[in-house]
């Protein structure tokens, strides 16, 4: 359904530099996880789909924007296996496509049906702007040293769970969920999304290059404050201390030895398993959440299917 | 009310490199014109300004965003006299911030009453996608040479025109006006809004750098395609026509030269006539629009008298 609304859309309208991009990244691919989880949630009170869809595609096209901006701000070549739009095209061209991205997105949420649109439009904005202020920690964080473990989980919540959780709690109040579980359903959404987090950060070191899609080690690299790097420093003592920190502040290095140093202070101190009990914790609760919600359990299987194979992938 | 309300948002909050360079770009001024146009048509039909007025910080919101990330996109030092958000801060900070401007528009438009909403979310939508459309035309328009008239008064029709026609519809639609009257007041800012731009083009040559606040001759130096510049390649033959060209084509010269070597072939084409006839139109027919409009006369007087001061301003 998603993947048929989304190949609907004409992008080839005039100006074409502003809607070709648009197309571009949309064409893409990717899992579509967030648009599923909107009309997923709508299912679950057994609401109509085909009335929850604009709303899902407004979540995928609004998704697809951050993408396309954070790729402009980390200056990334490739994304799904193409170059990204500021690299096909350029910077300035990534910048104005994105901001007509978002208010495509917006678009969308006019099909939604009048007696729910003040909610959902609410419900999106909120989502919108903690998806931005995430970004912002993010890269507040590149220049920063002492970001505790709290504030990167902060960090991680807005710019990643809250899509998960805003996309189900509004196919959940487009099928007149009640109040209760609707929150509960978003908070599966905030729980899974952090879990789901911590597995992309443990994927970059752990996965299987071949499986992963992509090079391993790059938040190695970069010195990006993960919760595994956190756990790291906090852990480490007198030499295996040193030796992080002389890596973390090394100009001067071969790539792949940086990575090996750095996995095997990690191997050292466990950190795979920190991160991976982190994960659980999560997971359980986004487990409990859903447990709550007062339908019946077997409408509930598909998400936990969801959920499970978001926790067992390898990529 | 809108300067005591826009004043009223607190920009300080967390995280600051969001949000501060947001603030700062709004507590740079500007003439407000595009939020006074929603009250102004607001109070046409009577309506409520104080329901207006989100919709009213909306709209100057928006607008404030555009010109961020245009100044960005045109590498600009300077805006209303001081540092643009890029230049102060840096590019991403910019792209960033312009992102969650767009956003909190949209925050403030869930604030207009129910039963406008998803009229006045359709009139905004609209309006900011064709304010990037004529954005992407504008970027088009400066490796092209062979714009037409026509192409260019669309421009500037999609990318200055709109707003002010769209905030006018939207106070209307905010008062109750009937659709027939709402259309002949969006025409109205249409109208107003091509005469307007084709007075900064104007002012961009003609105008005292004294009064004017900033220096002129910057279209003719990067070759903008103005009316006024399409109007004279149309307009002059032979030697003069040879003339235009090699100041267009030209690489090395001294700005100074281009500007007033420009500038004497506009007089002798008689540029400026023919700028302020194409002025004179569409500020009649913007005259025809209000007229048309049935509520009593002396209700019209003031949006008479703001279109007359920006027809008659000097700066």
């Amino acid at each position: 359904m998603i993947e048929q609304a989304l190949t609907a859309i004409d992008w080839t309208t005039e100006p074409r530099n502003l809607y070709e991009p648009i197309g571009y990244t949309l064409a893409a691919g990717g899992k579509r996880i967030r648009p599923t989880l909107v009309l997923m949630a709508c299912d679950l009170w057994n609401g109509d789909k085909k009335e929850a869809l604009p709303a899902a595609l407004a979540v995928e096209i609004f998704h697809n924007f951050t993408l396309l901006h954070d790729d402009l701000m980390d200056n990334a070549d490739m994304r799904r296996g193409k170059p990204t739009v500021h690299k096909k095209w350029d910077a300035n061209t990534a910048i104005l496509s994105g901001d007509a991205m978002t208010i495509k997105a917006y678009e969308m949420l006019e099909r939604i049906p009048e007696r729910h649109l003040k909610k959902c439009l609410h419900l999106f904005t909120k989502m919108a702007l903690e998806i931005c202020e995430g970004q912002q920690y993010d890269i507040d964080f590149e220049s920063r040293s002492d970001v505790s473990a709290e504030e990167y989980l902060n960090m991680i919540r807005l710019k990643t769970a809250v899509l998960l959780g805003s996309a189900l709690k509004i196919g959940a109040t487009l099928a007149d969920a009640p109040e209760h579980d609707a929150e509960l359903l978003y908070n599966f959404g905030i729980n899974i999304g952090m879990a789901f987090q911590l597995k992309d950060d443990l994927l970059d070191v752990y996965g299987d290059p071949e499986t992963f899609g992509k090079k391993t080690g790059g938040d190695i690299l970069c010195n990006k404050k993960t919760f595994m790097l956190i756990a790291a420093q906090k852990q480490a003592t007198g030499a295996v201390k040193n030796e992080l920190e002389k890596w973390l502040s090394a100009h001067d290095y071969i790539p792949k030895e940086k990575i090996a140093a750095v996995t095997a202070i990690y191997d050292k101190l466990s950190i795979k398993a920190i991160c991976e009990k982190k994960m659980d914790e999560y997971y359980s609760l986004a487990l409990k959440n859903l447990a709550e919600i007062s339908v019946d359990n077997n409408k509930k299987t598909p998400l936990k299917e969801l959920a499970e194979k978001l926790m067992k992938r390898n990529k």
